[in-house]
C-alpha cells in the first residue's frame, strides 16, 4: 500500500513536471509569434510586454531544474523515468533560450521600425517565423503525446529553415547593398533571422530529446549532407 | 570504515567532475582564442581546426550531464555536494554555448577574409575578445579554488564588454555605410562581435553558478543600471 502510494506520487511529480513544459512551450511559442508580430507592424507596445514576458520562462525553468533535481534524488528513478526527467530539464533549457530569442527580437523592434522600413523587407522573416513556428509546435505536441512518429520530418524541415534563412540573409545584404538607408535596420533584421534560425534549432533539439525519452535510443546521425559551415566561399551567396 | 570508504569515493567522483570542466574551460577558451586569431589573420586552416575540436565539447557536456545524474540519484548528496553537482552541469552547459560560439566565428572566417579587409575593421574584435577571454579566465579560476571574492568584479567587466561591443556594432555599421563593399563582411563582424558578446554572458552566468556553489546563496540582484534594451530608439547609436 505504502509502496503503491509511492508509485502513485511519483506518477504525479512526473506528470506535474510534463505539464509545466507543455506551459512552458506554449508560452515559448506566444512570445515569438508576438515578437515577430511586434516587428512586422511597429508596435512598440507590444515589443516591450514580450520583453517583459521573458522573466517567466527564466524563472519556471530554474523552479523545473530545482524540482527535478530532487525528484532524482528522492526517486533514484531508472532508465524511462530518469530519460523523462533529465528530458524535461533539458527541453526546459531549450524553451528557455527560445524565449531569450524571442526577447532579442523584440529588442530590435525600435531600431528597426524608427525609419519606416518598406514591406519586402519583413515578409521574408515572416515567412521563416511561421516555418520555425510550425516545427516548435510539432516538437511540443510529440513531446505531449510521447509519440517519436513525426521525429523524421523535423530533421528535413530543420534544414529548410536553414535554407530561407540563407536565402533571407543573401536578401537583406541586398537591400543594404541597393540603398544604405537600409543598413541599420537590415543588420537588426539578420539578427532576427539568424534568432529565428536558431528558435528552430531548440526545436529540432527537443525533437531529439523526445525521441530519446520515448525510443531510449539516440536518434540515428543525420544522413550525410552538405556542410555548408565548411565552404563558405562566396560572401554574399552564403551563411551559416 | 565502509562509510568512509563511500565517503573518499563520493569526492572522487566530485573532483573528477571539477577537473573535467576546468579541462572543458581551457578548451573553450583556446576555441574561442583561436576563432579569432583565425578571423584576424585569415588562417582557414586554424578556422577548420576550431570548427572541428567543437565535437569534443559537445561530447564532454553530454559526458559530465550523465555522470552527474547518475551520482545524484546513487549518492542523494545534500546541500554543497548538490550545488557542486548540478553546478557542474549548469557550467559544462555554458561551456558548451562557448564553444558553439568560437566554432561560428571560425566558420564566418572564409567569408570575411575573402576580399581582404582593412585591419582597422578586426582591431576593436580582438580588443573585445581580449576582455571576454580575460572575464572567461578570471571566472574559470573562480570556480577552480572555490572563491567568490572576485565575483563582483565580473558583472563590472560583462558591462565593460557590452558597452565595447555596442560601440564596436555602431563603428561597423559606420563601415557598411562608408562602403558598399565592405557590407558582406562587415555583417559577418557584427555576428562574430555578437558572439563574443555572448561569450562574457556566458563567463557571467558561470560566475553566477560559481557563487551559488561556494556561498549557497544567490548572487545580489545587480543594482540598478540603464537597461539599453528598452530604449534602443536611434538605430545607429545603440545595440544590444
Amino acid at each position: 500500500m505504502q509502496s503503491q502510494h509511492i508509485m502513485r506520487s511519483f506518477d504525479e511529480e512526473l506528470r506535474l513536471l510534463t505539464n509545466q513544459i507543455g506551459g512552458m512551450g506554449g508560452y515559448a511559442e506566444r512570445m515569438v509569434e508576438q515578437a515577430v508580430a511586434a516587428l512586422v507592424s511597429g508596435d512598440a507596445a507590444l515589443a516591450k510586454k514580450v520583453i517583459e514576458d521573458d522573466a517567466f520562462l527564466d524563472e519556471k525553468e530554474r523552479e523545473i531544474g530545482e524540482k527535478a533535481v530532487i525528484i532524482i534524488a528522492k526517486r533514484q528513478p531508472m532508465a524511462g523515468d530518469l530519460r523523462e526527467i533529465v528530458g524535461a530539464i533539458r527541453i526546459s533549457g531549450d524553451l528557455e533560450r527560445i524565449g531569450d530569442l524571442g526577447k532579442n527580437i523584440a529588442k530590435r523592434v525600435a531600431a528597426v521600425t524608427e525609419a519606416r522600413q518598406p514591406t519586402r523587407l519583413f515578409r521574408g522573416l515572416s515567412a521563416l517565423s511561421d516555418l520555425a513556428l510550425t516545427q516548435l509546435k510539432e516538437v511540443l505536441d510529440a513531446y505531449a503525446s510521447h509519440s517519436a512518429d513525426k521525429i523524421s520530418f523535423v530533421r528535413d524541415r530543420d534544414e529548410e529553415i536553414d535554407a530561407m534563412y540563407t536565402s533571407l540573409f543573401r536578401e537583406l545584404l541586398t537591400y543594404m547593398m541597393e540603398d544604405p538607408r537600409n543598413i541599420t535596420a537590415c543588420t537588426h533584421l539578420v539578427f532576427c533571422a539568424k534568432n529565428i534560425e536558431r528558435i528552430g534549432d531548440h526545436a529540432t533539439n527537443i525533437a531529439e530529446t523526445v525521441y530519446h525519452i520515448v525510443t531510449g535510443t539516440v536518434l540515428p546521425p543525420e544522413r550525410p549532407k552538405e556542410d555548408k559551415s565548411h565552404k563558405i566561399v562566396a560572401p554574399t551567396q552564403q551563411e551559416d
